[in-house]
């Protein structure tokens, strides 16, 4: 489409520094006939500290008007543990049903990886993004007594399996290697994992040309560090989604540079686009955080709306000023960004 | 005391292989009079093959009789995944409240690790082993049709954190760096995750001389691989440690040398120990499979007994093999097993 109505949430911490470049290469990239309007909102720990709230019904009305949302990162150490993340960051995924939870891993050339070798690293991890035990289902009782008992119910559907599974299966046939691996514990967690499994199962018949295999979470850990070159699409479940993309980012150039999209695919809800780093309030406000991720992020969100050519723009610049960092001295966020503006404009 | 009455479970694949040195060293190491008496059962795949059986009231009887376990490895690719997990292994940690799954993790000189540079890297993950997602809790409706609901219901109590949390606070102390991490996902898995961060905060009370810190366990798979040098002691749920200590396993040297316990430190019933690795099917039966881990499984059981001077020597001997092998020619299972074997007895 010929304009783009997004909403802004820079967040805490560094999510401020962070998005403020996301949006000047934003701005750099789009084509002067695409008309780009941003609305800022003030949801995160500030808001929370200033008037309790994390996000209102009326938010979620006025946050649905837009095409998309671009978010910094929300957190801070002055609120309990929880609330912004239930209250705010998972509200939000749940309410636009952010089913698919997109998360990238690329090495690119130039960046340093915790992993001896340069090994090649480029797979996408489609999380669940609504379901398992990410639902909020469970409970305690006789609480802070001896006999406390708490639960956390991990939810899984038929309906929400399925549809999940098959945007990964559709990824997978997209890509070369067309490869897709199916992540769970399907041996311990019996109910859900012969769920996952049968869908898997049953959505591989349809998609013939695509190679398939199963993995324990617990081996993935392994594969990501020893091996991680043999994964191309991995498909997995909200919480082993969490964990193992943690771990993606961690040896595939570090949480600087890893983007994640929470995507509905429908479009009947806006998807929203976030670095996977959060506020890290230790370096916030010094111009030290690294915007690439964010900046990846909008690369994402321009893909979801169809804008590919910008978004290849972006990872092009974003791999061109990767490569050429250890040659030059260490540089601010808005120098990052005001680098990698300069090369999508060109 | 001065007998030690081991039941043996070798397992399916190279469970059989590595027992057989394990049990090798054992004899070895052992001065002459304490009275070694050991019972080989013949549970896992084969048995299951035979009988359809994993494990009977009659086998729990009988395995109580024992003073510990030790276990090469169960499964294989022809038995429905989840049969012997649930059925055999699970099943005897629950039957035996086996609730501290002890996993030390300790890169020793000339170990090769897929992390570049060769960092320091010595703790070990007290994982509980009898609550949480593990327990079996959950159930599927509409099994098999497209409104299929599985649900897997983590199950935490009081009773069973506090009782793990301890025998971590106390290992932390008995150990030179003092320092106890938890780790959790308290601010998405709520119920739980309070639960298990009071009753932490409530003993570290206990233990002044402890330092402690909480890390999500997204964040902890981070640090694994980027600074692995910063954990001393963990303490975690089921799952968590589950995921964690197979990729502390894999970045300490891989699971040819991860040992693990599987502990009821009551003593009421036998504590079992077994190798992280599972049955590797496809290297069964050749002599390539590396007996270290189960060998130091060995030890752990050996120092479980209170056999400390003989579980040391053991360490011992792994390390100064280990420290060689770079030079030596590629050896067999049983090579190994001699190697140490005679190294023990030294
Ligand atoms: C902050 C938290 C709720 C979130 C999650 O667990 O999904 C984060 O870890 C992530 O991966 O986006
Ligand atoms: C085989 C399986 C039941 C087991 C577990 O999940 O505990 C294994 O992965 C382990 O870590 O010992």
């Amino acid at each position: 489409s010929r304009s783009i109505n997004l909403a802004v949430i820079p967040g805490d911490g560094i999510g401020q520094e962070v998005v403020a470049e996301g949006l000047k290469v934003l701005s750099a990239v789009l084509p002067q006939d695409v008309k780009l309007e941003t609305k800022e909102y003030d949801f995160g720990a500030r808001r929370y500290h200033a008037t309790g709230e994390t996000l209102t019904d009326a938010d979620l009305d006025a946050l649905k008007q837009h095409d998309a949302i671009l978010l910094g990162a929300i957190g801070d150490p002055g609120v309990p543990s929880g609330v912004l993340e239930r209250g705010f960051l998972l509200k939000l995924r749940f309410a636009f049903d952010h089913h698919v939870n997109l998360r990238p891993s690329k090495l690119l050339p130039g960046v340093a990886t915790p992993l001896a070798g340069q090994p090649e690293i480029d797979f996408v991890v489609v999380r669940e993004g609504t379901e398992g035990p990410y639902t909020g289902n469970g409970g305690t009782i006789r609480k802070g007594t001896e006999h406390e008992v708490a639960t956390e119910v991990s939810v899984n559907t038929a309906f929400g399996v399925e549809r999940v599974v098959r945007d990964a299966f559709a990824r997978a046939q997209a890509r070369p290697r067309k490869k897709l691996t199916l992540v769970h514990k399907n041996n311990v967690l019996t109910f859900a994992g012969h769920l996952w499994t049968n869908v898997f199962n049953k959505v591989a018949a349809e998609y013939p040309d695509v190679t398939t295999d199963y993995i324990h979470v617990d081996a993935a850990t392994i594969y990501l560090v020893t091996d991680p070159g043999r994964f191309d699409v991995i498909v997995t479940d909200n919480l082993f989604g969490d964990i193992i993309t943690d771990l993606a980012a961690a040896v595939s150039g570090g949480i600087g540079v890893a983007a994640s999209g929470n995507i509905n695919p429908s479009r009947e809800f806006p998807s929203m686009f976030e670095p996977v780093h959060g506020s890290a309030p230790d370096i916030a406000g010094q111009g030290k955080a690294d915007p690439t991720a964010t900046v990846l992020s909008v690369a994402l969100l321009l893909r979801h709306l169809g804008h590919d050519a910008e978004a290849a723009r972006i990872e092009d610049a974003v791999s061109a000023d990767l490569a050429e960092r250890g040659a030059l001295p260490a540089r601010s966020t808005s120098q990052i960004g005001d680098a990698l503006a300069a090369r999508v404009a060109g």
